[in-house]
């Protein structure tokens, strides 16, 4: 390298040496285009070295870190996100953000259906062009969108593959599916088994729940057709063509597969080009809630079952983060077991048991061979058996969701220790059930469950 | 950070001011036990630091890599080798660390099939010996090993997920399956349409066959065994316990998907602990062949149809690496193609005919119901009218071959453009006997072939 660059100086001086006003006429000249193309910049890739240079250092350091030993010490919360077109759920995107920026990995993973072949280009296109939009608005995440059967598929795509070596994520993170009685319950069980395949896979698991949702992408739909009616209007977005896109605002957080193409800058909300339902302008409201500095408040903790420490280390990196300094930390610690049981209005009750009710199997009035066959087609039914044996378990979230209710109902953001099921034993829905009751009507919550490997030094 | 250091200069003069006696002796206390401790190097992760600061360059310089856009001077070969446990097909493994080595990314595949669940925790634990075991032999690679149905699927798994933003594979490294007509046919069915999906998914293809094979974990596995019945011999090995392994030398280029636990230092050759067989001995002095540094000779290129690039870039990158120095390459491209169908020898045609009798459909000896019947059972069969559709392209590998063999039978390696099918319209059984007759009985042959991107500046 020192020889090429000497080598450069000595012929610069025998230029000069040879013939001195034609060596600095040329210099000049060179000097003025390089001034010209540095001043008008155009939008060229020019394929430089310094572009080689940073693959390879990405390369070398990535490789370097294979040697380093998992330390407890070094626990970072590298997370996937199941965020789909990474504009489309900004706040599970950005409060994720929040605790891993600078920190740990971020992985936006979205699992398409549909065919392969003919789309596998488009996607290509739009991979690129995401990432381009998470560069542009500072999120420093990577875009993978993967095709798949469905969405458990393409998770366990993600889970297993996404990442190199050690900078692999170990945590997913979810939203929760808000809209779930309304759907199909098939899609309930495919989400409840990507939870199982997640812990299955030695991942912590997050799950964000607002209880205005997640989803966004119909609503930057709309505005972006409001745009293009009217196009006198200021161009905030970039417009790209939409191709046919059943905007269908009763589905806030399924998983978006149509091919849609979302608006890639957000708009101005405080003049909206047209009026929204309130429901949609709540949403966009709470979806930008975490893009802003937080209020002074608290973050509560509820720490009920020790799974290594991540319900607690998430909510200290983020009030490590500018936005959430203010608020503080309040950890809940669980008392008996059995107090929580009695104490348990009836009105809650009756509640749990009108949500359950389409769900059960109710073998007791069948035959018993009509129920095997129904059971065997509708896995996710509930048993009266085990909606008998797990009567406590049920009991408890519904006393749970009181409790927060009581106590942290003006907190900023819970987090609380996710409630486990265990594969097989419990169906889907009485699970679903479960999170549904544990988190509702509450300010934003994210239930954690870690994968008890230990996160905090605390232990050691 | 430099305030903290001015302090601890600090702490250390006022604590000389104070007493200078104390604060000598504890600091040559202190001094005394660092040297000890970096003397003795205790095999202990102190989870430093250090190993921090790597995660954190890892990460950021890979986020800064999304950044870049690409260009056709920065394009390198980024290998997704499909290597079982990296140890078990070293000639793959060295021949691909030898032109992607700080040039591009490697990742060594591993399909394991079987159940998840009990086994996923030893899988895990094998990961991190096995990429310890090529930081030992420093190969710069990441082992990535994966749970799928089959082959494809895991294939799948790893084509479209692993990597993260830039560093991402671009080209797909298979071992040629030698075993081929010894096994089922679905699996040739399988290792057929992993070919076509890799090209789905804009991957380039390389095919490596050496006429010995590849695989060599059986021996590897014999000579641990031997090595156990003896155990006053040196311990050249890392003693583990063997599970149960079918060791079945016929099938050496089979993805090894049992769990078998190879030993993981090769055995010093020269003296070898027990009477080998003449095939497996052949196979174990193939295998090290790209370890050692290559004799005077050629790298014979047959470009024989343009790519983008691939198959000049790869021998190119070979011959900048030292143990490659010595080798020329040397360019063959295709003349005229109808030259090539008048001079075929009888005798290859007839073993051609020979090697497709097994799988042909023969659907005119047959009642039409019943050739349709059996073609839907086993689609990888030869159906009589796609024979005569593609004669020409038949005859076109018989040919080649002979060339092959009149002007490379000598050359270190030969490369070649590898002949393509589409998806569909040609069987595998008669796509396998393409990729047969063309590379039969020749040094070592790496079928290559683009995915129609350009990587060399010659084209723009």
């Amino acid at each position: 390298m020192w020889v090429s660059l000497a080598g450069a100086v000595l012929c610069c001086v025998v230029m000069f040496v040879i013939n001195w006003w034609a060596a600095l006429l040329t210099n000049v000249i060179v000097l003025a285009l390089y001034i010209y193309v540095s001043y008008k910049k155009p939008d060229v890739n020019w394929g430089s070295s310094t572009q080689a240079l940073m693959y390879n250092k990405a390369l070398t350091h990535s490789l370097h870190l294979t040697g380093v030993e998992d330390h407890i010490k070094n626990f970072r919360p590298q997370c996937l996100v199941m965020s789909g077109y990474p504009n489309s759920r900004p706040a599970l995107l950005y409060l994720v953000h929040a605790f891993t920026k600078n920190v740990g990995l971020m992985v936006c993973g979205h699992v398409r259906t549909g065919f392969r072949r003919p789309n596998y280009k488009d996607m290509m296109n739009e991979q690129v062009r995401y990432q381009r939009w998470l560069l542009k608005t500072q999120i420093k995440a990577f875009y993978t969108p993967v095709f798949a059967d469905d969405l458990r598929q393409g998770a366990q795509y993600l889970l297993q593959t996404t990442g190199l070596g050690r900078l692999k994520p170990n945590t997913l993170v979810f939203g929760f599916k808000n809209n779930w009685r309304n759907g199909e319950m098939k899609d309930v069980e495919t989400y409840i088994n990507t939870i199982h395949d997640a812990f299955d896979l030695q991942f912590g698991v997050v799950l964000l729940r607002l209880k205005e949702g997640l989803d966004i992408s119909h609503i930057q739909d709309e505005i972006q057709t409001s745009q293009e009616k009217a196009p006198g209007m200021k161009d905030l977005l970039v417009s790209i063509n939409i191709k046919d896109f059943d905007s269908d605002s009763s589905k806030p957080s399924s998983k978006s597969t149509s091919c849609q193409s979302s608006p890639l800058i957000f708009r101005d909300t405080k003049k909206p080009p047209m009026q929204l339902s309130p429901a949609d302008e709540k949403l966009l409201t709470a979806s930008q809630q975490f893009q802003k500095k937080q209020s002074k408040g608290t973050i509560d903790v509820w720490w009920l079952f020790d799974d290594g420490g991540l319900t607690l280390l998430i909510p200290y990196l983020l009030t490590n983060k500018n936005k959430w300094r203010d608020c503080k930390i309040r950890v809940f610690i669980g008392g008996k077991i059995n107090r929580i049981d009695h104490d348990l209005s009836i009105h809650c009750k009756k509640m749990f048991e009108e949500m359950i009710e389409p769900y059960r199997l109710n073998e007791d009035d069948m035959e018993q061979e009509a129920a095997e066959k129904l059971k065997a087609e509708e896995p996710w039914r509930i048993t009266d058996n085990e909606l008998e044996l797990y009567r406590a378990k049920s009991n408890r979230q519904i006393r749970l969701n009181e409790l927060l209710k009581e106590h942290s109902s003006t907190a900023n953001l819970i987090v609380i220790t996710m409630p486990l099921a265990r594969k097989g034993t419990v169906s889907s829905a009485l699970y679903m059930t479960w999170l549904d009751t544990l988190t509702k009507d509450l300010p934003p919550i994210l239930l954690v469950r870690g994968n008890h490997q230990s996160v905090l030094t605390f232990y050691s």
